[in-house]
C-alpha cells in the first residue's frame, strides 16, 4: 500500500446527500475528503427521481471518475458513495460498492462501512435457500435478508434484517425516495450528519467530509439508529435500543483525518494529548522529538511540548509517491522504500532522536525507520508507541483478521525493541489513551465508550463466525 | 498548478549519474525525489557506450514512465535526468529536457536549472545567422554556442560559451564520453555531488536525491565551477574565477525539499530558526501556531516553540489531490478550494490562531486561508510571514518575472492585512532570514552570501534583457 | 456503433476451452475472431485445478486486456470467454459475461449467447421467493434456478432448469470440474466444437474461432444437446428431445463472420448465392455493380458474376474507424459519416449503379448512401436487397425487438424506393434466400430448418413474455 | 505494423487548409481519412490570426486527439497536418509532425511527404555552419536553407532552397499570413487541391481526402510548383521549370486508397485494370481467385472477369486488429498472425485457387499464405502478381532503401516459387502496368509519365547521397 508505509486499511468510508443540486459533484468532494479509508475502489449512485444509476471501479475517486462524463452521467438531486480499503492482488469491480440492485419492478443501493460477524453463517443459509450473491464481500447480506423478509414495510424489512446481522455496520441505502441510515449497537464506525445551507442533508463516515462540501455539522449517528431522509425531511428511528458504545479507538489512533471531529471530539487534539500523556508515563533524555509522517506528527508534537524538547522533521514522506511508481528489482529495492519515506540527515546528526509512532501492526517498518535514522546519523533513537500493543484482530471493519500477523501478540516489548535495534521502546497505557480520547469523561460514561478489544482482547459483542479463529490463533 | 495553494514555481531540478549499473533506475529515483522542483514535465537521456537515447513526457516522473517500457529501453550505464515546473495551458513537450542533440556525427544532451538573462539577445543574434531553435526555452542557447564556437576542443568551446551567457544556470551535459556539470557564477542554484557506494559520482539538485539513491555526499558545485566526470574519475575545472556566491535566498525559504541540505545547511533547520527569529521580532498574544502546509510547518513549529504556545494541526491538505481532479464549475468553486486545504475547526475553534505562511507572493490564498479559518470559528487570525515582503522578481530560475504580480511590490503591509481581514500581519525581517540561513556565519562570508533580491531588489548581476523590464514594470 | 453502418447487433459471442496450456491466451484468440459478435464487452474465466477467477471490462478484447497482467493472471488450463453487444449509453459492467458465481463453497460460471422469452416472468417469480440478480440481463436465471433445483445432481439441475427457460440460448457453463455445453430445442444460435492438436476441445460461437487457434472441426452442437466436457473426454447428452431445428437465417445473411462454416455451409458462398439468386429474380440494366462493405461484398460479387456485369468498389470503408473519434458538431454531422463510408468517384461516376446490400432495417443509412453515390456522380442507382423484407423483431437473441424500429413493416417497398431515393429497389424472395443457404437441401429436411420469422412473422416456438408485445406492436 | 500483412510503408500523408471555420476539424477529417500513409505519429498545426500553435503525437490521429481539449485548443481558420509512417521501437515525438517553428519574431510550421536524397549532405553542412536540427528526420533542412538564404523576401529565399534540397517532396508551410505548397520537380507524390462550399482552399496528399471533407476536387499540384494561398486567394508561380513526371507507380499498385484519383486516374480502377492485364499475360487454369485482403482485392477481381472465373473471398481480414493486441509467446506465433489474415475454408477447399496479390516485397508473408491456404484444403495455388518484380529500394518516400530487402533482387522468379511453394508464380510485366495505369496514355505524354524504378533501376534522377548504397547493394 502506497498511501501510508503501515499495512494497516480502513475498509471504508461512505457519503450520502439527499435533495441537493450537484448530488453527483458533492459526493464526489465528499468521497475525495474521504479518500484515506480506502483507495482500491470507488462508487457512487444518484437517484434522479426514483430511477437509480450507477458507476463504481477500481483506483482512487479522481481516477475512477478521470473521465467526466461517467460523473456528469449520474443525474438527479440525491446520492451516495463509497470508497473501499486497497488490497493487493485483488481487483475485483464486483465488491466496489455502492451496489445497485435492480430488481424486476423496483431499485436499491447500498453501501457499508464495517464488517458483519456472522456473515458467513448468514450467507451460508441464503445460499441454501437459493440466493445467489453478486459480490464476495459480506455487505451484500443485509439485502438479501430484506428480500426475504415477510414484514410488510420495508422499515419494517430492514428492522427485522438489521436484527439479524451482528458486526460493526454502518449502513446507507438508497431507495426510490429515501435515504436510509443505519449504525450497528455498539457505534463501532462514525458516522454524522450534516445540513448544506438550503438545509439539504447530508450524511459522511467522518466530518472532515462535510467540511469539504460546506455542510454544517448537525449530529452524530448513534448506535441503533435507523435514520430515514427524504423530500419531508429527517426521521430518526431505532432498529433496536439495547446499544452500548463502543467506538473503535483505532479510528482516533490512526485511521480518521486530523480534521475530523469524532462524537465530538477533534483526532488531532486527542492524538496530540496521547503523545503529552505518552511523555509523561515515559518521558526519556533526548535532544529531538521525530514524528512518522503524516498519521503521527500531532502525537509526536503532543510528545514534544509535554517533554519541551524540540518536535523536528526528522523524517519526511515523499508527497509524489502514486501507484504507478515502479518498483524495483530486489537488489534496488531498498532504494526505493526511501522513495515513500526518508531521514533527514541535517536534522538527525548525532541527535538522541525520540521517534513516535501512533501504534505498531506487523512491525515490518519500524526496523526500517529506526536503521535510516542511524544511517542519517541518529545517536541514540528511543521509540514511543502513542497506543498500548496492538495484540488482537479486529472483526468489525478493519482488514487485520489473524492474530500472527500482530507482532505484539508473540513478542515481548525487549524482543521488539531488539528487532527493532531501538535504544528504547515503550507503549501508551490503556489509560493513557482512554484518558487522552476523553470520551467517558466527555460524556460522562460508566466507561470508556471504546473498543479497546485490539490491545485487551475484550470484544464488546460475541464474535460469531470469528469466535472460534481467535481462540485457535491463540 | 495542484501541488501547493502558491503558484511559486521552481523552474527545473536535474540529476545525473556516471558509470553505474540501473542509471536508468538510478535516475528515475532521483528525479522523484526532486519532483517537487518540477511537475510538468520529466525526462531521461542515457549513455549506452556512447550512444544517447532519450526519453521525455509531459507529467510527473511516474506518469511520464508509467509504461516501465520507455524506462528500461534507456539502457547504459550513464544518465542524466530533467523535472520541469508546471504551467497552466502549456503543454508542449518540445520544452521538456533533457534535450537530445542528433548531430549527423555525434550526440549530446543537456538539462538545464535555471534562467539566462541573456537568452533572447543571444537568441535574436543566433537565428540571424540562421540557427533555428527547437524549443521555446532558453536553455538550448548553450547547444548553440558550442556549436558555433571555433575552440579546437569541446571544453574550451563549453568555456567560452559559459562565459558568453548570463544569469542563473546549473547544467548537466551528457556528451559520448563525458558527464559535464557546470554552475554559474553567482551559484544561484543548488547543486550537489555523492557517491555511490561503488565510487560511481552522481549529481544532483539538492541532497535529498544522493539520500534517494543511497548515495554519500561528497561536496557542492560551486560558483564558476566547470566539472568533467567520466570513466578516469572526476576533474574540477573553471570556466570563470570571477566568481561572488549568491545563492538563491528562496530555496531556503519555499523550495527545497525540507531533508535537502544546500550549502551544508539543513532546510528544515533553516526555516525553523526563521520561525523563531519571526517569534522574536513580531511575537503576539494567542493561543495556538498553525502552518500552511506543507512548505510553512518548519516555520510554523519554531515560531511556536520560540513563543512558547502548542503548534497545532490546523490546516490539513488532502494528500490525494491529483491532476484528474474534476474542476467545479464556477457555482461550486469554492467548494473545490477546500479540497486541496482545509481548517480544523476542531482545533481552531474560539482560538486565537497564529498562523505562520513562509511567504506571500499574489496573495490570492491568503485571503481564502483567513476566511477559511475565522469559518472555521478562529477568534483571532494573526498572519505572521516568515521571509521580507516579496516585491521584486526574479530572473535567475523563478517563473516569476513581473513586479505586478507581487502584491508587496504595491500593497503596504496594512493594505495587505486589511485585505486578507488579518487581524495583525508582520513580514521577517531581511536581517532575520540571513541569520536563520546562516549562511554568512558558516563561511565567514564579507556578506549574506545570499541572493535576496525578491525583498531589496539588489539583483546580484546585471539584468541584460530583462534590465529595462524590471525599470519600466517599477 | 462504428463498426458497421447498420445498427443490427448480434447479442453475443461464445468461446471455450478445457484442458489446454495457456487456456488464458487460447480463449483470448478465440474472442478477437469473435469480435464481430459483440463490441460492448468482453471477459473470460479461467479454470485452475478447480478454482474459477475472471476478468471482464467494457470495451473490445484487445482493450479490456490491454494491461496483459489482466490476461495472465487468469491461470488454469480451462477458460470460456464472451463478447458482447454494443448499445450507446450503457456502460454497466455488470452485464459483462462470463459471470463468475462465488459461492460459499463452489464456483460457477457462465456465458450465454442468445435471449430468453420466458425471462422475466422467471425472474419476477424468483426475486418474489427473495431472489436477486447481479445483473440485469437475462443470462443469469439459468443460475438461480439450477441453485433452486431439488435435483440431486449438477446434471439433472441443469437439465431442469433448461426445460424451465424458453427462448434461444447457446451456454456454456464452467464448474470446478467441467465445461458445461447447452444448446436450444432450436438451435437458433450457432455452437461448434473442435479439438486442437493435442486433442484437448474448444467451444465457439462459430468456425472462424476453431481455425483462430487452429483447431479441428468436430461436430456442430445440436439442438437439445448437453454436452460435457472434463478430464475424462466429452460425453453427448440431451436435456430434451422434442427439438426442431430452426436456425436463424440472419446469422447467413449479416451476422456471422465470412469465413466461418454455419452448420456445414460457409457464409460467403451462401451469401454469393443469395447475390446470385437475387440476380436471377431481379436483373436490372446497369453497368457496375457495387456492395455495401464489408458485409454485403460476398453478394454484390454474387450478383455480378450472375448478372455478368463488373463487380467494382464504389463505396470504401475506413479501416481505421474508431470508439475514440470525434464526433464533430451538429453542423459537421454530414461530414463525418463520409468518414465511415465514402463513394469512389472516379468509380461510380456517369454509371448506372446496382447496389447490393445484405438487408435493410432500419432503413437510415440506405439513403444516405444512394445520396452519396449520386453525389458522387452515379447516374442510376439500383437497389438490390440480398434478403427478404425484415418486418418482424427478434427475440432469439439480436437487439431488435420491436417492430416500429423495421421500416419495412410499415412501409411498402415503393415507398422505400422513393425514401431512399433509388431508381428501383428489390428484395430477395424467401424461397430464393432459403435455395441460397441450401440448408434443407443439404440435410434433407422437411422444411427450410430456419428462423425466417424476420421476414414472414411465423416464430418457431410461442413467444411467451413477448407475445403480447408483438401483437400491440402490430 | 498490424494495418497490413505487408512491411511497406508509405512515409506520410499531408493536409491543410486555409481560411475556414472549425479547421481544426476540417484537418481532422482530412488526416483520418489519410492514415493509411501513416499510423505512427500525426500532428496539427493551425494560424489563428497569425499565431500558430500545434498538437502532436505517436498514434492514430483518433488516439493522438483521444482527449478533444487537444484537438479544440488548436484554433484559428487556418491549419496544416500530418500523419507519419510506423515502424517498430522508434517512438520519437520529435519526428512527429507538422514540425513548428518558434523564432523570436516569427513562426513557421512545415509538413513534408517524401524523402530528400540530399538531406545528409546538406545536413552536415549546415551542422558545420552551426546549425542544430531538432528532429533526425530529414524534412527540417527546408526551414534551415530558408532560415540561412540571403533573398529579400520568403518566396524568393523559399525557391532558393527548393532548389537547394533534391528528391522526393511534397510540403506543406505554414506562415503566419499563408499557406504555401510545393511540389518536386519530377512529382513523385501525389497532391491535390479542392474547395469547400464557401471556396476555402484546402489541400491534400490524396483526394479521398477532399471528398471527406466535402471539397470539390480543383487540380493536382504539379512538379515545380509553388503555390502560395492567402485571405487574396490562390497564387500559382514556379520554383523551377525544368520538370519532368515521374509518378510513384507504387502509389497506383499498393499506396493510395482505392477511391482517390491520381493525376485523374481512379485507383482502384487502375487496379483492376492491372488485375485484368494480369490475366490476359499470364492466365491459368483454376476454380477460384482470391486476392489478399484488403489492398489487392481490385486487381483480384479484375483478373477474375478477365479470365471469366468466380472472384471469391478465401482470405479474410480481422478488421479488429489493433495495436493494443497482445503478441503470444514463440510457441503460440503462429496462432497469431492467423489473427490478422484468415483461409476461408468453406471457399477454398478442394480447389484450385489464384491468388493475387498487388506485390512482393520482402516475401515473408507470401510463404505463409500460401501454406495457410494448402492448410485450409486448397489444391493447387497459383500466385499472380499484379505487379512487376521489386527488386530497387526507394529513395523518394517509401521506407525501403535496401535491396537485400528485397526478395525479388536476389532470387529468381522459379526460386520464389519454390520458396512460397506456390504451383505456378507470375509478375504483371511493366507495359502491363504502364498501360493499366494509363498515365501516358490519358495525357499523351512521351513516356509512361512514372517512376518506375522499383522494377527496372532507372531512377529519374541522380541519388546523391544514396548514389554510392545502390551500387554497393547491388
Amino acid at each position: 500500500m502506497f498511501n501510508e508505509v503501515k499495512s494497516l486499511n480502513e475498509e471504508c468510508g461512505v457519503f450520502g446527500v439527499w435533495g441537493a443540486e450537484n448530488a453527483n459533484y458533492l459526493t464526489y468532494l465528499g468521497l475525495h475528503s474521504l479518500q484515506h479509508r480506502g483507495q482500491e475502489g470507488a462508487g457512487i449512485v444518484t437517484n434522479d427521481n426514483g430511477k437509480l444509476m450507477s458507476y463504481r471501479n477500481l483506483g482512487l475517486v479522481s481516477q475512477v471518475f478521470s473521465d467526466q462524463k461517467n460523473l456528469y452521467a449520474l443525474t438527479g438531486n440525491s446520492a451516495i458513495g463509497h470508497v473501499r480499503y486497497s488490497t493487493a492482488g485483488e481487483n475485483k469491480i464486483e465488491n466496489v460498492q455502492p451496489l445497485l440492485f435492480d430488481f424486476t419492478d423496483d431499485q436499491f443501493a447500498l453501501a457499508h462501512n464495517g464488517n458483519l460477524t456472522n456473515a458467513i453463517t448468514l450467507k451460508k443459509e441464503l445460499e441454501q435457500s437459493g440466493h445467489i450473491f453478486k459480490s464476495s464481500s459480506d455487505s451484500e447480506v443485509l439485502m438479501h435478508l430484506i428480500k426475504k423478509s415477510n414484514k410488510s414495510n420495508l422499515i419494517d424489512k430492514i428492522k427485522e434484517s438489521l436484527n439479524t446481522i451482528q458486526g460493526g455496520f454502518a449502513y446507507l441505502l438508497m431507495t426510490r425516495d429515501s435515504l436510509i441510515i443505519a449504525l450497528d449497537s455498539n457505534g463501532f464506525r462514525p458516522l454524522s450528519i450534516g445540513q448544506l445551507e438550503n438545509g439539504s442533508y447530508v450524511v459522511a463516515s467522518e466530518t472532515c467530509a462535510l467540511d469539504a462540501v460546506n455542510a454544517k455539522f448537525v449530529r452524530d449517528v448513534l448506535p441503533g439508529e435507523l435514520i430515514t431522509i427524504n423530500d419531508e425531511g429527517m426521521k430518526i428511528d431505532h432498529w433496536t435500543t439495547k446499544t452500548k458504545l463502543a467506538f473503535c479507538s483505532m479510528e482516533f489512533v490512526y485511521f480518521a483525518r486530523a480534521d475530523s471531529n469524532l462524537l465530538g471530539i477533534n483526532v488531532h487534539s486527542a492524538r496530540k494529548r496521547m503523545g503529552r500523556n505518552l511523555a509523561e508515563e515515559y518521558p526519556v533524555e533526548g535532544d529531538i522529538v521525530v514524528g512518522v509522517p503524516n498519521s503521527s506528527l500531532s502525537a509526536a508534537s503532543g510528545y514534544a511540548e509535554a517533554i519541551k524538547l524540540p518536535y523536528e522533521m526528522g523524517l519526511i514522506k515523499n508527497q509524489y509517491m502514486g501507484r504507478e511508481f515502479i518498483q524495483p528489482t530486489q537488489e534496488l529495492r531498498e532504494k526505493s522504500v526511501r522513495q515513500k519515506l526518508a531521514a533527514v540527515k541535517g536534522v538527525v546528526k548525532d541527535k538522541r532522536v525520540i521517534l513516535v509512532d501512533d501504534s505498531i501492526v506487523r512491525g515490518t517498518t519500524c526496523a526500517y525507520i529506526v536503521k535510516m535514522l542511524r544511517d542519517a546519523g541518529a545517536r541514540e533513537v528511543h521509540l514511543r508507541i502513542a497506543s498500548p500493543q496492538f495484540k488482537f484482530p479486529c472483526f468489525f471493519g478493519i482488514d487485520i483478521q489473524k492474530k500472527s500477523e500482530l507482532i505484539a501478540s508473540h513478542k515481548s516489548v525487549e524482543e521488539m525493541r531488539k528487532m527493532f535495534d531501538a535504544d528504547s521502546l515503550e507503549f501508551l497505557s490503556e489509560e493513557g489513551l482512554v484518558d487522552a480520547i476523553g470520551l467517558s469523561k466527555d460524556r460522562n460514561l460508566p466507561d470508556s465508550g471504546l473498543d479497546l478489544s485490539y490491545f485487551n482482547g475484550k470484544y464488546p459483542t460475541y464474535l460469531y463466525d470469528y469466535a472460534d479463529e481467535v481462540e485457535k490463533d491463540s
